[in-house]
């Protein structure tokens, strides 16, 4: 079994040392080929530690950092002031190869930022993207990306999109995934002239599954393993799943800790229906995958919990294993000689 | 009481005259100063009506039309063919002030071309907005534009959208609403172009009630009383939130149906939470309007039932009533003066 190193920005998120190493334990115990590098205030994290009564081992290292980046920092600021920072170093360490991946719950512009100016693009990349599993109904995934990353983007780098889900999905999956194009649903407006000419691209390449358009109401519908759209959209569409699934589980619950005898029994009996409205509630699942570097950066939640912290810190696991990145390299090489020729 | 016309374009929506024809009479028999002219085939609908028993009155007319715009036919394509088919005459008289509003369940881009080569648009608007109420968490109301009639706009026209929801939704509340404009949450990545320019406007404009930028997961969170962004962002975000909420819905009504003891129990438990959650579905509300025009147009779903379709007869007399398009017109001048000087 070969080691796995993640670098967590120990600094990251709204609760810094005291979410990210009870987090980091507890993925230690969880994952038996991982070491962690935790990076930031080293006496924070060793009182944490100590708290936790943990036992030091060689699978948990500490790597001092004087400096964080703060969540209302401007990326371009981040970047010419990234020196000595938790989040700098955490890349830093992937960039030279003394870890396989790094999590952070930190600053999204910044963590994009930095990723990109110290690990840089893959080959035929032009942007980076997020990317985050969204649950099915059926139980299945379907990878939707961008989510952020980009509040604009162009027919290129949409379809290059398209060949980084379809890699990544393609490893979770074990076969040709279906990739489709996130678009308004009316026959007579069929989108706008960047969902157009990306399907005519997608529609060019046989190596990608291309299946068409699907709509804002099937994304948790099962209706493709890959879903492409600009950061805007993409981010737009899946808060709006979050927010409506938020309110319904707020009802539900509201339901069931009514302290009447109906409330009772509820409790008695369909405390599973939580479990099954939560499962369907893309907001549970922590950890968007940056992808289109030449490095492995996963980024958490700002208000990401213990657990959901080590739902992040088991993405990076999972995508080091598979090797996303070398993956998507193969994909795009493919892709770009199917269409020269 | 002031007589309220409204042409029905009769052959519209998945179902034709059978929904239609019905729907006309029960609304006419739940708002006394209707008056509603059937436009399409007179056969089929004087079969529906005798099938209906329904007691001839000059409150029901019907008026014959040969042909019908199908739901695949482009809007341009339409727009030169609109000859003698039922949407073009519903439209038509309202252009000649035989209707005071026009309701349609067909092809929503012929009927928004339609809408807005024979009414033409009020001065000083670039582009109309299909625009509706979400539904809230505490039972108040959302206008959200655009959801759809344009897949593209620039500043300007968001800024007219932000104008006309306002106008639209202060009509409502008899007070002055909150306007947002949607956007993407992070805060290192305040949005697109699009967006900052629109602030911007807004921000200056002191007859709008500006309160900044919300997220896709506060939609139906009462964050705003009025929500604009383009129709590819708004049509994608609404139909996030109805698929999210039809799904959940799904999953409740399979516990609530289900022949065990459990099932019975549930119904006992959970029948007014179905109710809750169905009126939290933006979905239940039928009837988007279609401002900017120099008339009242509503576009209703092409899968309207009878009830839905009602609810979209309902909302043009609404409009009728709060003369929508000259409020509008008035509120658009007043900025217009306002940003001149």
């Amino acid at each position: 079994m070969h080691n796995i190193t993640v670098a967590l920005d120990a600094m990251g998120g709204d609760f810094g040392p005291s979410v990210t190493v009870p987090a980091a334990v507890q993925a230690l115990s969880l994952f038996p080929e991982l070491k962690v590098v935790l990076v930031g205030d080293e006496p924070s994290i060793n009182t944490q530690l100590n708290q936790l009564g943990y036992q030091r081992s060689a699978r948990l290292e500490v790597r001092h950092s004087d400096r964080v980046i703060s969540n209302s920092e401007k990326p371009s600021f981040a970047l010419r002031n990234s020196h000595d920072t938790s989040m700098r170093i955490a890349i830093d360490l992937v960039e030279s190869e003394n870890a396989d991946a790094c999590v952070s719950s930190g600053n999204t512009g910044a963590l994009m930022a930095l990723s990109r100016f110290r690990l840089k693009l893959l080959p035929g990349i032009d942007r980076p993207a997020l990317v985050t599993a969204l649950p099915t109904v059926s139980g299945n995934k379907t990878w939707m990306l961008d989510l952020g990353a980009n509040a604009s983007v162009d027919a290129d780098s949409l379809f290059q999109f398209a060949v980084m889900g379809s890699a990544l999905a393609e490893q979770h999956l074990g076969r040709k995934p279906k990739v489709a194009i996130l678009n308004i649903g009316a026959e007579e407006i069929k989108g706008n002239d960047l969902v157009k000419r990306c399907a005519e691209m997608l529609t060019q390449t046989r190596s990608i599954n291309y299946i068409g358009f699907v709509e804002g109401n099937e994304l948790l519908h099962d209706a493709a393993d890959v879903v492409v759209c600009d950061g805007f959209v993409g981010n737009t569409a899946l808060k709006a799943c979050e927010g409506t699934a938020q309110l319904i589980l707020d009802k539900l619950k509201a339901k069931l800790t009514a302290s009447t005898w109906k409330g009772w029994i509820a409790r008695i009996l369909f405390s599973d229906l939580i479990t099954e409205v939560k499962s369907l509630n893309p907001d549970q699942y922590n950890g968007a995958s940056l992808l289109g570097l030449r490095g492995i950066v996963i980024k958490s939640h700002g208000s990401a919990d213990i657990s959901a912290l080590v739902h992040a810190i088991g993405e990076a696991v999972h995508e080091v294993k598979r090797q996303v990145p070398n993956h998507i390299s193969d994909r795009l090489e493919a892709v770009l000689l199917e269409r020269q020729y």
